[in-house]
């Protein structure tokens, strides 16, 4: 049973009372579990449709390709592969990642480049380098939850940034810069996702970028760019990342992100973060005392599979999949839910849809009824980091087969549709 | 050219004048670059013997069986290693560690372990949730370099433990508490190495362990006990962990950490956490903050490797030939220094020896001669919380073979006796 009003915490299996003198630091008054990873717990239950989680389908794995990188490591480069190495990362793999980069149309210097244990690490080590209690983070209206998880496990003060169908409004924020100066006081960061965006769906469009760098720049804003999805695009035209439209001054005030997470595994725990040069340095101390280095194993089979040459050949495979996938879920949405109860984005590329239901319907709710009906989503609320839209939710269509999709949407109707 | 005086920082490569607003939280203010990692870089010259690193022998690494533990992990285990997994660690996993800290002495269930990315986030993780700003923490003199770094990042206030040449002095842990005391105020951990310490190589009795268990409970004291050496032991008798001494009571103040990378291969970062039912479920919300889970692709292959059962004969490889490198290395001392000049400790395990030079000899400010003649060690000042003993130094003889020993040992004589 989940709880439906507010996210669950996780009690061990044998949970005592606890001490009277329980000595936690202020920090994880406000921290809860992640409302998104205790739901997809009931994804393992026999039967279940799961559209809750942002997860690879893994039957698309490249096992053969990963086979072959970690074969690779055995014959040439065990010793290196299973012995300490630099916080930073390895050279030969950053390198490899800046290639990537630069196919992207972003020009990255291997130096600037730190990797990560995920993109989360990332979100923390910025975090972890940049809030004291109290600093104002923006955030989009949805925003990335574990982005919302992880900054109030530093006490951040949220302020949320509205966006719609084409993602973050400039001129909202622009008003929340402004009110936060009218206020004496300044946001230290933006984080958003701009491209295919986890939870709506929605890539922010060139003169929104441009005009938010411009923002950035004026009001002296970081910008955190999480770009894990950008590869997925199965419609329109590639969309250059925020960092890549900044001249030297601008780039001061980019950080960005991606991760190797959706594309080739998550499993590995391979991100990259770049940062500028008064930021990197006190991102790989926060990295050092994180937890050293990412594993030098999963790091050396990312570097033998990035050079194998197999990405492009896999990734046209998963977007096409991916595409397919999304197809069948809006047509079946459409075939099932009366015209006007429910209200979807049509994305070009990623793993969700966002979805509103009528104005007063409330998705938490329905949570449970929707589970004792076999098929689970995620309710929209817990993506806000204020006022939330109780009649929206979250929709991933990258794990379930078409077949999966179809019956979990019927099985949706039926709770969602009176 | 390293810094003599104090910690180095790590520059990049292509450093600019930071910006007039440079935004750091308030912890990073003392927070520097790990000295070690900073004196680890220069190992990598050709021709240099290095006394620094507490790193395994790569020689040693079992390559055979890790690669028929990787093996099975394509041919079954594929698309659950290449997967997200849950933040507390695979279960398999779990369990075979809670044999393993069985076969220890230690009778633990898999619930209440955590997998961590090395014990290096087992650290940060407990710091995180139960370290304030000001909060004290007390630690041995000496104690482990990372965790110092790591609990500064916390902005913890540190008070040190006297400890000889069996470690950790149980009446100046009373002492220090009490005088906490005195101040209105109380200590929230004790922070740890009680078997082959890093850096001292000394083992805490028995009845040392029990005494500092029983002023612990007293005074609501948790204790961090890290363990990543008890394994290498090569003389002696077993000396159960301060976790397995805690009845149910006394068991609320103990965390035990412990780790593969020692004893199997730290590129893997795959370690794990004991912890009290009332601290475990916010260390579990910490990991995933922090980075989600550890990665999946690691801890199936050190699941599989457990489970060929390979781990004793490893184990005795690497001791005996730990302790051939470190007979080599006193002897070698023995030989080199004239009497009277170095006092070293004998180990019965483990990778370290600690020496003192005579009393207002700066072994920090030999550290540059000592690189210039070929031979590297860490000078023993970083690892004090408070009142550095600038004399000391540790020598690690885990990596070099027993020639580099010999000659390393040469080189150092010429550089510390006049």
């Amino acid at each position: 049973m989940l709880a439906m009003t507010q996210p669950a915490t996780t009690p061990p299996p044998n949970t005592r009372a606890p001490l009277a003198h329980t000595p936690f630091a202020t920090r994880m008054n406000g921290a809860r579990a992640n409302f998104l990873r205790e739901i997809l717990k009931t994804a393992l239950r026999p039967g279940m449709i799961s559209f809750a989680g942002g997860v690879p389908a893994p039957e698309l794995f490249d096992v053969e390709g990963l086979q072959q990188a970690t074969e690779r490591l055995y014959n040439e480069q065990a010793k290196l592969a299973l012995q300490y190495s630099a916080s930073d990362g390895l050279p030969v793999l950053r390198e490899h990642l800046a290639a990537l980069m630069k196919s992207r149309g972003t020009e990255v210097d291997a130096s600037q480049m730190l990797i990560t244990t995920g993109s989360q690490q990332g979100i923390d080590l910025v975090a972890k380098v940049l809030l004291d209690a109290g600093d104002i983070v923006l955030l989009e209206r949805p925003t990335y939850m574990a982005a919302l998880q992880t900054m109030s496990m530093y006490e951040a003060e949220f302020r949320g940034v509205e966006s719609d169908e084409h993602g973050l409004i400039p001129e909202s924020l622009e008003d929340v810069l402004n009110a936060c100066a009218l206020e004496g006081r300044k946001a230290k960061l933006l984080y958003l996702v701009a491209t295919f965006a986890n939870p709506s769906g929605v890539t922010l469009p060139l003169e929104r970028r441009q005009r938010v760098l411009e923002i950035a720049v004026k009001h002296q804003l970081l910008i955190v760019e999480d770009d894990p999805y950008s590869e997925l695009r199965f419609s329109g035209a590639h969309v250059p990342s925020i960092m890549s439209l900044a001249d030297a001054e601008a780039r001061q005030w980019c950080v960005y992100m991606s991760s190797l997470s959706k594309i080739v595994s998550p499993g590995l725990r391979v991100a990259w973060l770049i940062a500028p040069d008064w930021l990197y340095p006190k991102l790989v101390m926060g990295k050092q005392s994180a937890d050293l280095h990412t594993s030098t194993f999963a790091q050396v089979v990312a570097q033998n599979y990035l050079e194998l040459g197999r990405l492009p050949a896999h990734l046209d495979k998963i977007r096409a999949s991916y595409f397919e996938r999304g197809q069948t879920m809006l047509k079946a949405l459409e075939r099932e839910f009366p015209k006007g109860v429910l209200h979807v984005n049509v994305p070009e590329g990623g793993m969700f849809l966002w979805g509103d239901l009528a104005a007063g319907v409330d998705t938490m709710s329905m949570v449970q009824r929707s589970i004792d009906n076999g098929v689970i989503y995620v309710p929209g609320g817990p993506f806000f980091c204020d006022s939330p839209r109780p009649n929206s939710l979250r929709l991933s269509f990258s794990t379930p087969t078409c077949e999966e999709i179809e019956e979990g949407v019927r099985r949706l109707a039926q709770v969602m549709v009176d």
